[in-house]
């Protein structure tokens, strides 16, 4: 079976967030039309190996900002889908997620968005309207990204 | 002097928006760099005149939804700029907003985002590192757009 | 054997297109190098499932027209390559093809032109130094795909 | 008052195209949204001036077929928007001039699609919904070409 | 009369480059299409002010490296044309400049290659094949920017 | 094991150039993530058939450089990745390989480059930074391309 390599776009900010990126990356391990190895997982690919979260003299490190944010958009460059774990959620929507999904749509590149299973809110039109599927992080496993079909989310937008 | 053409991103979504988005306006109309009278305004240009925030039933309006992506996506490809005010606070980070920071990069777009002046939250790193210059809506009314250089952002990021 | 997802141009409106969509969909199937399963064909991604020669009050739906050209845009940014039906036939020269032709040229995405067998008439220029490659629907089930070589049009154009 | 470099999308295969040609080349003429001097005239720009019409023998030329194509790609992606003269009509439809909206649209550059003022017939759906605006040629004498607001065809497509 | 903003492709490391550069610093001065004080001109770009020339850690710098690229390429995506002082002569051709030229012919951008008066040497196929229009830095001052028409260079290439 | 499809830059103007190109050329046939047989590789695919080295007559006709242009331009576009032999030493510096390394970063594509193992020259900033990576040609035939990750080169620029 054929399969694709993705850029995994994810948050590790708060509790909600990293259980839903942990969800998703069980999900995308299972899933058989994702090719995981070669997948681009921005957590694995901070620059020298070091996390802001870790080490917080980062956070005004001009290198390490150049060097994983250029690492980050050549990851989307370089895979042929991007599947973002994105919860709407006022305080779990991670900017620089839906930057991401907005900067893939730019490219006309494939664009997923993997929603908790429990999310009630609605989302924002453009990263709603711009997503090649919207689908919940129960149906990631068996998702088939070898489809490259555009659906209309079908929940409200705001 | 020469003006430029300005995608105006802005959110009317709760008060530190709205605020944000007044102050920057009276800014953009006092810039004598740009030209406001052609620059894209998204909340003028609500498909059918019709916003969400008065016709709730436009949440689930497919038709609606289409057409005001659509027309926000081509506001943006026919301006020579991105000017979005923008609170990285994160109960005012408006997802909107940032999906076309990261879109208008995606098209190799000059990007300007403008922080409310009070804001003492850090930025995420993606719109940061995206931006060709970030400013204080105090600042907005005598920016020189003419100028497309790029400057990295001197605040912390995560 | 390595596959390509193509983007299947193709005509319904008139006997002559039809005839030319039949030929090219079994060749296509046909071809060792297209992956046929993953490909997208526009005409079983009508929105709703609806299709105007069945359907003309669809021919003034502005939900049904956007929500279709959306998905067939995003066809072909989500195939490696678009394979399309063409008769340079004044009669039968689909708009809608042609169209799909220049916006695949301009994405930077090859471009496979599939002419039929009798056809004696000229090509316009742009389509045809616009393609990557210009074949008869004969030679349409034994070309390889997997080489993306240009290869100027032979034939005459005005 | 500002003005726009346009690429002129235009046909002279027949008197009805010519018609239109001549027409619309008034009307940009006396737009004052319209850089006229600086815009890009296919017409005037045939490789060493030949014009196949003249010249049958360039039919078979492959250097007057690339240098003519190369510039005609040039004009657009170096002006502003592209304006193109189209009449839907079966026998009127130019494949040239319907490539180069699909094109431009790939480039996400504004494309203004003029229509003869009598015609009656539909539209295809992707040169309809893939044009900022459509409008027809009586009025494009006075359009204001400084606003790329995108607004729906309200014709019928198919 | 209108003018373009450029980005200004220019060498300095050796005496030849040196001499061109400056020949064509006064005749982009001296061109009244062009906006020269709004141009973007690397030298005077680089991060924190430092040349290399003058600061030779830079060469191992990887914060300076990676921000006086990021602000070069900015340079180039926010400028309407790319003009480029380049001597194809071997010991003088500067492959920053060679690299601008294509990177700048894949975003669709307008390229003029700016060759010295005494020139003798052939150039190479692609940066030959892929510029807008190739001059002598005498004709520099006089040239019309305003109009974007591909003129295919009239030397030999290799 | 999945496989890319290259285009892969090459120079053949002297020794050195042709030493690095013959070195490569072997690596890459024996690289097991590397798609030799559907590769570019564009001393195969000169307009015709012909070299200049064997045809000097080609040096001015204007064809043979359009049609090869064009040519080289598809191969980069239809190709996975960007894979170039390039020798940073004045005299061996192709600027018809930089130019490609330059494009194939506008068109947001993985690029590799390739050096000489003794070379103790220093790369010029824009096709240092621009590169996905950076590797000496004794490395290139193990190297996994199927994994797209930025890393900085680690040698000195200027």
């Amino acid at each position: 079976m054929k399969t694709k390599v993705a850029y995994f776009g994810e948050s590790w900010f708060n509790p909600a967030q990293e259980a839903l990126r942990l969800k998703g990356t069980e999900a995308m391990k299972a899933n058989p039309t994702i090719d995981w190895d070669n997948s681009f997982v921005p957590i694995d690919h901070q620059y020298k190996g070091l996390l802001v979260s870790e080490n917080p003299e980062l956070l005004a490190d001009k290198e390490w900002q150049l060097a994983t944010f250029n690492a980050d958009v050549q990851g989307m460059n370089n895979s042929d889908i991007v599947v973002a774990m994105y919860d709407p959620k006022m305080e779990n929507s991670d900017p620089g997620v839906v930057w991401e999904l907005g900067y893939a749509y730019g490219l006309h590149k494939a664009v997923y968005v993997v929603l908790p299973d429990e999310v009630e809110e609605d989302m924002n039109l453009m990263p709603a309207m711009g997503a090649t599927q919207i689908m919940k992080v129960s149906d990631l496993a068996t998702f088939d990204f070898n489809k490259g079909v555009y659906a209309i989310f079908d929940g409200a937008v705001y």
